[in-house]
């Protein structure tokens, strides 16, 4: 039996999804060829990356706006050193909310000075901060949108005149936003986009070529750009799973519908954590995000039987990050809400038997 | 009936890789969760990636030689630029014999002064160039062993006090070399290893650390080396199939046996190409490589007909690079002696009707 996937990145995936995708591994395209042995080159692949292109502007309602969708190697790590390789002239600010903006900040250092406008380290990353300002001067602004290692999220986004880069790996295609705010949006695929090895990048040209640095070729979004993502070769299987993903959620009624079985199954679970003594949330209730809830027992006597019974229970991935301990409820796109109500249902268990 | 595929990469894998791929992609280590939904860090996947970067070293004989075998992203293209951006200092020594030397020297240019030890341009890359001087006070030596556009391989490396650096992307793992006279070899996987969107990069650690520049964090070796190819998220699936692969090669015999193997596929095809009149090899004979065997008409007024005939015997991949022009069959490692087989009877049919 399916385990009830909530680990928090590779993460699950569409059953519909896994099944096309073992097929295409054999034979892909009725073509008596597997997926991963024909050239990228060819008319059958090159329709696959245009279509996930396509796709991926179309359902964050990005056509037609000035935008390009690229599919790039390297996972969001590169993106901390390309964003600041291709846009940094002098000053750059950034907003920390936890680890992965942490890292984005040191690479961007190499590159030119950094205005960390606000910082919630002082609460181990608990709450997104608010109220800060964003220097005018600054060739950008960079923020994280959903933190999973301490389950914070941005629920909106600061008015400025500078471009906005946001790493969205862990929430895109999760909720409606107004996407056209940004300026240049990435995401690593293996949250609510595909499997690990591609990283989806949402580019507005006319912030590009700014900089005077000579940027080496595989590190410039222009390269990229002129190549339509295919300057050398893609990560063809991702990239293919990545645009069976995108077609699924489209055929289901694209964001709007997804963002509201999201709402449902995150209610479900912080109601629970809210309603059962023996639970409590790690993240400030205003900043909670909808992808990954953080929370703990409040007795720590009940751990081990609690681990026991949740993994009884055919739950997988629930144990947090080690940075802030406790549990950690993944609960990414294709995560069914039957999936949410197995782990509720546990949770109301324990406190039967406690 | 599955086709026999002489696509230049990606490239035919050995079909009980495809077939165990594929069933990981729905339940991976029977723990009823698909291998491309479960963490990078989750112990079925380390053991994953440490039997890939361990079987790498064991097959070219260089365990407990102060070498390192990374899983990286980004493709060969990125490492034209980390191998300039973590080891050159001052000046660097290159042999350009196509395509890929010559993306590999225009990166490199960013990071210091490059010596082109010599070029085969004059006549497109038909040869490989010897009897050149390698300056003693470069940083490195850099030079591309199999040259898949122009169908010429290097069948010896010069003797040399600088570290050697070599892109092995498309015959690694195909013949038997002393690899311990290489400091640095790089692979994109997806020719004789597995699915494009990972890269082998074996390093011998010594070499590192002499550079001033400061490197950022994706681009370092030694941030790769510290984390056991395990910084950032790896491209699972790409990687797991290389895993398959080099256990598929391990069984076979390893690359003694590959090796003979290859050398009986390609023999083959170069003798009908010299004994049929209506055929002609297009690199110099002594630098033929055995995995891509170019050729052309000796008349092109039979050009429809071939093309006819070989499609019809199933046969995939078979058209030349455009900046060639003529035929190229890729005789990867996983590509069975028939298929060459079928080509060269339809070689001898169409000098039997023409």
């Amino acid at each position: 039996m399916k385990k009830h996937n909530f680990s928090a990145g590779p993460c699950i995936l569409p059953e519909e999804v896994l099944q096309k995708a073992s097929e295409a591994v054999i034979n892909f395209n009725n073509d008596n060829l597997s997926l991963i042995e024909i050239s990228h080159r060819s008319k059958p692949f090159v329709d696959v990356i245009e279509n996930a292109r396509s796709l991926a502007l179309e359902l964050l309602g990005l056509q037609n706006k000035g935008y390009k969708a690229l599919f790039l190697h390297g996972g969001a790590s590169s993106q901390f050193l390309m964003t600041a390789y291709n846009l940094l002239n002098k000053k750059a600010a950034y907003l920390n909310t936890g680890t992965w903006s942490s890292k984005a900040i040191k690479e961007a250092k190499l590159f030119g000075e950094l205005d960390e406008v606000a910082s919630s380290i002082d609460k181990n990353f608990n709450y997104i901060p608010k109220n800060y300002k964003i220097p005018s001067d600054a060739d950008y602004f960079h923020c994280t949108s959903n933190n999973t290692i301490y389950g914070t999220q941005m629920k909106s986004f600061p008015e400025t005149t500078v471009p906005m880069i946001c790493d969205m790996s862990s929430d895109i295609f999760s909720r409606q936003l107004d996407f056209s705010q940004f300026d240049l949006i990435y995401a690593g695929a293996q949250k609510n986009m595909g499997p690990a090895g591609t990283t989806l990048v949402i580019v507005k040209e006319d912030i590009l070529g700014k900089v005077e640095r000579v940027i080496p070729s595989m590190l410039n979004y222009q390269t990229h750009i002129e190549k339509d993502s295919m300057f050398n070769t893609p990560a063809v299987f991702p990239i293919y799973v990545s645009m069976l993903t995108l077609e699924w959620l489209k055929d289901l009624g694209g964001i709007d519908f997804i963002e509201s079985v999201n709402k449902q199954k995150s209610a479900l679970l912080y109601n629970e954590m809210d309603r059962n003594p023996l639970f409590k949330g790690l993240a400030e209730e205003d900043d909670r995000s909808h992808m990954n809830a953080t929370f703990t027992l409040t007795n720590k006597d009940l751990k081990e039987k609690f681990d026991f019974m949740w993994q009884e229970a055919n739950i997988n991935g629930l144990h947090g990050h080690r940075s802030v301990g406790g549990y950690r409820a993944s609960m990414y796109n294709a995560l069914p809400l039957y999936s949410v109500q197995a782990l509720v249902d546990v949770m109301q268990e324990l406190e039967r038997k406690a």
